[in-house]
């Protein structure tokens, strides 16, 4: 559909042959040659002989083909929820193919089982048993993050990893507790009940809650809602992150040095207080054996950190220290370092009856869900994303969600707490060379041995080593070069981070999170009121207007006011872009007074990068026209795109601007705008 | 700073001149030809014998002067709170006259007061006798409106327009109560406090809401967050004053009915319910009435809507109709008809002292504040802003709301409740004629004259006239083509409407609120986390490449994937942005397979309408990079602006894509692309 068709009024003597592409790029040249002529500009223009009667071809501003309302709404549905156009593979398939497509996409253990082969099964059977290795003593640690019984950790490392490994279409994913979650977990649900007074009720809650992150989770997949979690920016987690990594291992201080009576605060503030108040209760034998092997851990972790290849010493070296540690404790038999006690032995117990839907804590359990649920999914979701790149596959993110949130579901009826993809268990799986989810079945296996035969060996592992275990894996968390990153790029990201840091470490845990999340919105509104405005020039030598700001060699075209707007016209904005656009035209005239330059004719918007306008826009456009035909300054568009120009079109603000105030680009604008005899 | 110098390693001949401007662009269209020669192209290319070694002249892409954090903070921060730039009148003045200058900024009656004549005065003193005429029966009935007793409506038309005629700078508005804000006050308090049961208290925390309300306005001014009431768009406000007039008119049905008991919900079920069921108490004196006053005041609006000269007749009508209809009432003197009864004669009593700060309510009161506060705000600044508009003289939105919340504090010290600009007695104030503010101080002057002599003439005044006049004034915020042009533009704006719309109507004014400003902001977070992304083609006849879907003629540059941004990068559509190139990937290599054309070997990102990036989208096209290495797919930008270039060299990202991986233009990244020899 033509809307601008100039070409019949204005093309004077022939229409240019389509390769001589240049004509209205050298008119415009010319042009602004032509009106410099008068007075001469600050800038040196390009010098052409001016003659107004050249060939002068102008395009048109085209509209897309008209669509159906149903069929435009669809569409953008179907760009909203199924970017990914995850029924792709499905077309032109037989229904039989189908059936196998669709159960290969709920199932991926179809897709890969088939194919299977016992040189994957040796590489996965080798990093299944290093995962293992990990997740068996810091899934004790984090169920006590999580102010859970320690076989808590086990059983959630047992449950949730098959049923992964059966839905879920990452290859590198270890799945298990960790500590974020863990921690928010144990945080949110220790402000209403007492694990120590009430262990039952707090289990139940523990549960429950779980039960509604899963619920979320699913949701969210289900709904094609994914896009949620690209709300946490990665400055705010970053912030997040460190903050948390800094209170988890504060409140380790607790084991490393023995005190019994500690604050149940997670705030720096209390927990300092707490530590220096208790120095009495300090244990000089636990201390030494706990800064021993955390001295030993965090190095093992350089040397892994230093050289990839060795990866499997810090791999290795948490069960070593808990199997060296529980021997020194047993041959010592000293009281004074505090042990885990007695573990029950067997497989997890039925937990379906614990979760309750009733009663004063339904809303406690759900806050709580919802919380631990985005954080663990948020973490998941990047660890997918992230061994999916380096592996070259694709990961589609709405379905890893259902697989995890199905998992944490099945998990809360198995006495599972909340689980998902751990980062660092997911990155020693890929340098152990898993090659599919099987490595989390060979995990599962060492897990549920470990839970049949192995329970009574735990009993003299001291407490002070899960400390030290904990503080080693969260200190990977702390990433002082991320934000050193953020401070050199982008300030507004920094301090998005520092105030999720400072939130969660001086204030609480949720206000960090929702600080981060706040900060997240604002900065998008931000952009979004106050978009970008340049000025615009010619760059000499080509055809291409350009922000005078940027390329300090582009001339002003006398006469003209070439503005850029660099943002979709919304309701937010479009009171700002008129306001902006009349204070440009002070500044020029007020410029052009100056060097005694011929006033502000014309102001030509260049519409190329508005890539949405909504109503208050459109009326904010007649507006702007209205104000400036009063001054006796003409208004044009350069370039709308497509939907832009469409919406135009089907409001009055098309006949506004009509056929002939609308180009194709600003060089065109700018070579009819000097063509028109003047009235 | 030059970082991307290409000119050297790839002009051959020699530099070509300025004023031959194409170049670069013949150079594009040639390499497209000569990349479409091995396989034609689905529509024709444009047909140029090719030359390899012609001249090829690569322009730089620039970065802006480099300023120092500090500036480029305070440059940002001036820009979001001071876009108006309020200091540049300051500028190169003396200090005696700043003195002047900032007391006409802060009072604007010294900016026309010194130019006031006689010839002024006697036009805004037919303006403010009209505006009285209205004002008075007006106020009245608002007052009811919130449920408070009628001569409050008065005082509130008699301070705050004073106040205003000092700060305010705005010629046209005119000050009093309005129905939105009336309504939603009215039913925010009455939810916690019966007026009928408990009027002290009733009174106390209208007044002391309406002390919140300006502090809350005068705030948002003073901390320039003016933008904060662009917030609520056009559309959701359009639907919730569409919902609340109805609602209102529904409540009218009390008074125009006679019904005695009569529900104290606002819901259109309970109202509708309330009518029903008390049919008994339905007063035929009453009906006869009201339909007939409502019948004239409609008729009255009907001839001033079709003919703009006879506005008088509309303005006049309700003062008219309450004289009339009391002097009917006065000698009827009818028991069926319930009349207002005794008025207090004399100004407005102090009420600083009802103010209270503590106790059960204060939530209650500064929720109700901020709420019609933002409401009241809303309209108020709209109304300034239109009228400005039209007699083209400007108004400074943070300003304005300083002057409105100053009035509206100070009004709830002096028996006054929320008021503001009203859009209806505003336009009666324009087309009476008005000049200045002093149509506000006449009109103000009338109204004390009828509190102090006038008063025991409304005695017998119906209630049920005043009904009538609320119909009548609230019918006009009915906008159904505003809606039906919202259907037609843009269907989400339709959907945002209605919401607001069927939520005030079916649920709660402030749960319709809530819709109205979530849906707002949903919408911006989803235009932000979808961004348009457009496949570009060269239009034959230009150097242009414009979007295929827009532009049918444009041509694809056989072995590139042109893909157009149209969105800032922001980590809330970062992952989106690296999916949606490698869908554009698959569609255009199948494209490719289908066509036996030459497969991709470059995508080009064009950046023009790329107007930020920040940390996670630096991030994105570094991945983006990585995978498309991996695929043997060389990624090059063009033309990114001023503030993504300079973060891209900031950061890593910068030595990631170098200096050869970054262009001027999308034609001079094809066609260096097309020239650089395969390996």
């Amino acid at each position: 559909m033509v809307v601008n068709n100039k070409v019949d009024s204005l093309s004077y003597d022939v229409e240019a042959p389509p390769n001589q592409g240049s004509s209205a790029g050298a008119a415009a040249a010319a042009a602004a040659a032509a009106a410099a002529a008068a007075a001469p500009p600050p800038a040196p223009a390009p010098a052409v002989s001016h003659h107004h009667h050249s060939v002068l071809e102008l395009h048109k501003v085209s509209l897309p083909e008209r669509r159906s309302t149903g069929k435009a709404l669809r569409q953008r549905l179907a760009e909203v929820f199924f970017p990914d156009d995850p029924l792709h593979q499905f077309k032109n398939q037989s229904s039989a193919r189908r059936l196998v497509l669709a159960l290969q996409y709920f199932f991926p253990i179809f897709q890969w089982g088939s194919a299977y082969s016992p040189r994957l099964l040796r590489s996965d059977l080798v990093a299944g048993l290093t995962i293992a290795s990990l997740a068996i003593p810091q899934g004790i640690s984090y169920a006590k993050l999580a102010n859970l019984p320690p076989i808590i950790g086990l059983y959630s490392s047992f449950v949730p990893p098959l049923i992964y490994s059966l839905l879920g279409s990452s290859r590198d994913l270890a799945v298990g507790p960790v500590s974020i979650a863990s921690l928010v977990m144990g945080s949110m649900l220790r402000e209403a009940v007492s694990p120590d007074d009430q262990p039952i009720l707090y289990l139940q809650l523990a549960f429950t809650a779980t039960f509604f992150a899963g619920v979320f989770q699913a949701s969210l997949g289900f709904l094609r809602l994914g896009f949620i979690v690209d709300f946490l920016s990665k400055a705010t987690l970053t912030g997040f992150m460190g903050g948390a990594a800094i209170i988890v291992s504060l409140q380790q201080l607790k084991g490393l040095l023995g005190i019994v009576h500690f604050t149940s605060h997670m705030g720096f503030v209390d927990v300092m207080r707490s530590v220096f108040k208790r120095h009495d209760e300090w244990e000089w034998q636990t201390i030494v054996m706990g800064t021993a092997f955390l001295a030993i851990l965090l190095l093992t972790r350089q040397i892994s950190a230093r050289n990839p290849k060795l990866f499997w010493i810090s791999a290795g070296a948490p069960l070593t220290s808990v199997i060296i540690s529980t021997i020194l404790s047993f041959i010592w038999k000293s009281h004074s370092i505090s042990v885990i006690g007695i573990l029950p032995r067997g497989v997890n117990p039925p937990s379906a009856n614990m979760l309750t839907f009733s009663g004063s804590y339904v809303a406690l359990t759900i806050k709580t869900g919802i919380m631990t649920g985005i954080l663990s999914l948020t973490e998941g979701i990047a660890v997918g994303r992230t061994f999916a790149s380096i592996n070259n596959y694709q990961v589609d993110g709405n379905k890893e969600m259902m697989a995890i949130g199905i998992m944490n579901m099945a998990g809360s009826c198995a006495s599972c707490y909340v689980t998902t993809g751990s980062f660092s268990r997911s990155a020693v799986n890929y340098s152990a060379g898993c090659k599919t989810a099987v490595s989390n079945i060979v995990m599962a296996s060492a897990v549920l041995i470990t839970l049949l035969f192995l329970m009574p060996l735990f009993h003299y592992t001291p407490n002070v080593i899960l400390s030290a275990i904990i503080i080693t894996a969260v200190i990977g968390l702390i990433d002082v070069r991320g934000a050193a990153k953020l401070w050199k790029v982008d300030k507004l990201d920094f301090l998005a981070c520092m105030s999720a840091f400072l939130g969660v470490l001086l204030v609480s845990v949720q206000m960090g999170l929702a600080i981060a999340v706040g900060i997240s919105l604002f900065k998008i509104l931000l952009q979004v009121t106050r978009p970008n405005m340049v000025v615009k020039g010619l760059v000499p030598g080509t055809q291409s207007y350009r922000s005078v700001v940027q390329y300090r060699e582009a001339v002003r075209v006398p006469g003209f006011l070439i503005v850029g707007v660099e943002s979709a016209i919304y309701f937010a904005n479009s009171m700002y872009l008129v306001e902006r656009v009349m204070r440009y035209l002070r500044d020029e005239e007020e410029r052009a007074l100056k060097s005694s330059q011929s006033s502000i004719r014309c102001v030509v918007l260049d519409m190329s990068a508005v890539a949405a306008i909504d109503t208050s826009g459109l009326d904010a456009l007649s507006e702007l026209k209205k104000v400036l035909d009063k001054r006796h300054i003409e208004l044009v568009l350069a370039n709308p795109v497509g939907s832009v120009a469409e919406r135009m079109f089907n409001s009055a603000v098309g006949e506004t601007f009509g056929s002939d105030r609308l180009f194709f680009s600003v060089a065109e604008a700018v070579a009819a705008g000097a063509c028109k005899p003047q009235p």
